[in-house]
């Protein structure tokens, strides 16, 4: 099943995607991980995805995202592999919709893209033992692309900066609920040259484990995002690109990138 | 004025504080900034606050924190005072309120207090001009202890980790509107004993540049928190402790500390 939240005549929808057409459950201006379990019945006439605007699946309170989880990337910038998974978050105000457009802030000289597979949380969860199957824990899984400005992550050195700006966490475009995201071929390509291409099964922390591990730092609330970390080949974003990610079984999240004129 | 979130009798009110009793200004399941300026003349009796639960003061979208913004804290951890203000984000499931336990987690084996004013954001802004008067855009000042795993700071590098446990980040008494945030006395005791203590007129960046900076790098959204930075004195927490931050104006935070049973 693929899930999904849109805008359609000035209304935002939760909806289940089939081939070109998308299911409302129900008019909302909650989470789709509420909406989707307490209106499923709810279903009008199917609406074509060309009359929608997607936006990001979910709204989460937070963004976990983890760093360095291909070997090939951490060796790319010059980083070894870390014992334990490195994370860091994005805030909600950073997220938008597929289709919509990346700015270029004029604060960074150096804007890249990096495709990451998403784990979209459906339940509660807290203190998951380390041999426990997370499956019930977990609604589907996204494509994200983690854009960072890479000049001012050197700088800072924290990473917070660097990925927090306004448009920097495109998500989507849909939510998969029913594949096996062990072994997905994940590429992103930069104005349709493949940029970066790689399978999640090359993932140093696999999404089970992470899922258990943050769950001992942080508790995991239903719509939460973590991001389980980008291949290598990272690659810098100009005005005027197009940017996708790719996800087999998911699809493929569409973002235009601009020069943001306003601000500092 | 003085704003606070709570629980009485199991249902979650916004009210003003005035001595020792609470007005409550609306049922809600929402946000103090919502309510406050929806619900404002909704007033029924007064309420003694020793009959109430308070709760964090605000359901923050994101809590950004301001690193090394007191010159001798900076120096005290061998940090150089930025040029910028270095920035990181705590998750909003961190949070916890009044008289709540900080919970020491197993996989840290030193915890350490951090006292903070925190500023409220009260309408959404974005590219604040430099020279602006933001004071429009502030609802008010509270306190925070941007409580810290400092090993695991040190050996991660990147804050997040070792600062988004679960009841890392607590918040309130209150919200102080009318204050003014530039010369006040910010004091944190552990187990009655002064740990830290400084004037707001010591920041590196002030509350106003900050507010303006932030705004140039994400969209502040009503009800999100700055903690603007911990003076010198940094002090380890233990089982048993009862940890106390006082900001002239607004109150005392206390929370009692201890260790965390559960989990790694």
């Amino acid at each position: 099943m693929k899930l999904a939240r849109f805008v359609y005549e000035g209304v935002v929808y939760c909806g289940q995607v089939r081939d070109s057409e998308v299911f409302p459950l129900g008019k909302s201006e909650f989470s789709l991980v509420k909406d989707v379990w307490e209106k499923w019945e709810n279903v009008i006439r199917p609406i074509s995805l060309s009359k929608v605007k997607l936006l990001p699946p979910v709204q989460p309170s937070k963004i976990v995202c983890v760093g360095r989880n291909y070997v090939a990337h951490a060796l790319e910038l010059g980083n070894l592999v870390p014992e334990e998974p490195l994370i860091f978050l994005k805030p909600p105000s950073s997220l938008i919709g597929h289709e919509d457009f990346i700015l270029l802030p004029p604060q960074s000289s150096r804007v890249e893209c990096e495709g990451e597979l998403a784990i979209v949380i459906r339940r509660e969860c807290q203190f998951l033992p380390l041999d426990s199957d997370v499956s019930d824990y977990i609604l589907g899984y996204t494509c994200l692309n983690d854009v960072t400005a890479r000049d001012i992550q050197k700088k800072d050195i924290q990473f917070t900066r660097a990925k927090s700006f306004d448009t920097f966490c495109p998500l989507g475009p849909f939510i998969a609920t029913d594949i096996n995201p062990s072994n997905l071929c994940i590429t992103t390509k930069v104005n349709g040259n493949i940029k970066q291409q790689a399978r999640t099964s090359q993932m140093v922390f696999s999404v089970d484990f992470l899922v258990r591990y943050i769950s001992h730092h942080m508790t995991l609330m239903p719509g939460d995002v973590i991001a389980t970390g980008t291949p290598a080949g990272v690659s810098e974003l100009h005005d005027g690109d197009v940017c996708e990610v790719e996800i087999e079984g998911i699809g493929v999240l569409r973002n235009f990138v601009k020069k943001r004129i306003k601000g500092l």
